[in-house]
């Protein structure tokens, strides 16, 4: 039976570095909260946990629905933990609801390795915008890692939305393709093969084998100039469903981590991603503050109104909602 | 002889609608300023001018460096000045600097357009970021209605950087292409093609009309299905040099705005424009203010190390500076 004081971020702490499910579980809908005396106990608990945290291998993983990344990603993990790792698994899903969420909250997913004493998996918190599930999951992740954890995936909707998101805050972003045409056939936005350090065709089995080979092969010439820094980006293939091709997949993830270490560039992304964080936190810290200060709420409809009737220059609108915000004598 | 009052905005203001062209050439350096005092005489200004704005037909040109935007840009104002009508060109180029900007810096650029008596050209403000240099765009395409121009052509460099940024002022972005291969061949970045209300092929003529016609019919077989509400994109060409061309061009832009104004896309897109305005305005004031701030001046530096050597949480360094710069109460 857990034994820790919730409200006590020290102790809570210790039971998240013990090993204590339950104190990893509350730790993690702690920081969920918006509540400002949680966030003030998750920040505390945070900065408890942040030198036991950085000893995992973050992992983002992507792919159009259909693509199996849940059968993905239970035979990974079953595969990962079978070597002796312990592996988290966490959602950015912008649009899932507590009540029914697109994915992971179906409670039938990744049945096998959600029995794994080393597995841990959690759904995506709801009821926020991308920008607050990305520092939600971001926090998340340092909390598995305090935990124990050496795996960490962070799993992606995949439409387009959470991509970037979560790319900035991996180690590697893998791209799961199914056996089929080009980008736009398989439903792939703009931009999203260019963010990935690892391609994986997926359902190289049956009758999809021969043209799943095709697709490696169409993959591998297309993506022959994408580098990112003295990695040049995989492309692989397998079948989760018979379990095929993963340790392959796992083998060329720990090259890209001894690559990126001994060049530096696994700790220059992620000082990169630290300092994007801190930015992203300001500027949405600053937004929201101003959005909920008494005196914009009061004049912002009218004066948006104006604006976008071509009744006022924006300039002036944003001078008198910014000089209500920050005091007048703040604003140049 | 001019004969206004620079430092009253209402006695400039009523220079600039009289077609005063020293007016109209101070009032643009006006609001280019940044000193506080000519920023408020430059926002009465605008207050004073805006209920004659809004009267042109707002056009963005672009294209990669070599395709010929000035020969093409000079062509097409002398055409549509022949039509009677008052041309203004503008420039977005945040890499341009004062002695010697990258583009319309050089005076020896579009000089038949520059001796008309109904065309104003004006090169990219200098020394300003993207965000500073698409403000006082926008607001120097105001004065310009204001003065009578009832065409405005925006043009920018066509790097990738300033597109997005002219392709949310204008009422209609035009992309130049050379007679070649694909995007990739001629240096397009991704996305720029899809921000294109109207293509235009450009040197359409001698030995590259024939490949001019195979990339028209490229571009037009690729961008079959692009089509921005009811508007499906053209793909025409044209010879700048030899001034073939240009007369079906403008027929289009005159197509695109009764089909616009007709079903009130050219209205909903200004008034998104605005609204976008606004919000850029207010972000990047508060962000300005932000570093700008002693308290924020005196600790960025040593939080930003901590969060990137991973011995701070952003979200507490990012609460540290923000209580600084808001006042402990007001922040979370």
């Amino acid at each position: 039976m857990s034994d820790f004081r919730e409200s006590d971020p020290t102790h809570l702490a210790e039971a998240v570095r013990a090993g204590d499910r339950r104190a990893l579980a509350r730790a993690i809908t702690l920081i969920e909260s918006t509540r400002a005396d949680h966030r003030a106990t998750a920040e505390a608990l945070l900065a408890a946990l942040l030198p036991f945290t950085g000893n995992s291998v973050r992992l983002g993983i992507s792919g159009v629905p259909g693509v199996g990344k849940s059968t993905f990603i239970e035979a990974f993990g079953l595969h990962v933990i079978g070597l002796g790792h312990k592996v988290a698994v966490l959602a950015v899903d912008p649009s899932s609801q507590r009540t029914g969420g697109s994915i992971l909250g179906d409670k039938t997913r990744m049945v096998d390795l959600s029995r794994e004493a080393n597995a841990f998996i959690r759904p995506s918190p709801a009821g926020a915008t991308l920008g607050g599930v990305a520092r939600r999951t971001r926090e998340a992740m340092l909390i598995c890692e305090a935990a124990g954890f050496d795996v960490i995936v962070v799993e992606t909707v995949g439409v387009g939305q959470s991509e970037t998101a979560v790319a900035d805050m991996v180690d590697l972003f893998m791209l799961l393709l199914l056996p089929a045409g080009g980008d736009e056939l398989q439903g792939i936005k703009k931009g999203i093969v260019e963010l990935a350090d690892l391609v994986v065709v997926n359902k190289a089995d049956g009758d999809l084998a021969a043209t799943a080979r095709h697709t490696v092969a169409d993959y591998r010439h297309a993506l022959t100039l994408l580098r990112h820094g003295d990695w040049r980006v995989p492309v692989l293939s397998c079948s989760a469903v018979h379990k095929n091709g993963v340790d392959a997949i796992w083998d060329t993830i720990g090259e890209h981590k001894a690559i990126t270490q001994a060049n530096g560039q696994r700790a220059t992304r992620r000082a990169d991603q630290a300092r994007a964080w801190l930015w992203s936190e300001i500027r949405e810290t600053l937004i929201d503050r101003f959005r909920a200060h008494p005196a914009v709420r009061a004049d912002l409809a009218r004066l948006e109104a104006d604006v976008t009737a071509g009744a006022m220059i924006p300039t002036t609108a944003a001078r008198a909602l910014l000089g209500s915000f920050l005091g007048e004598s703040a604003v140049p």
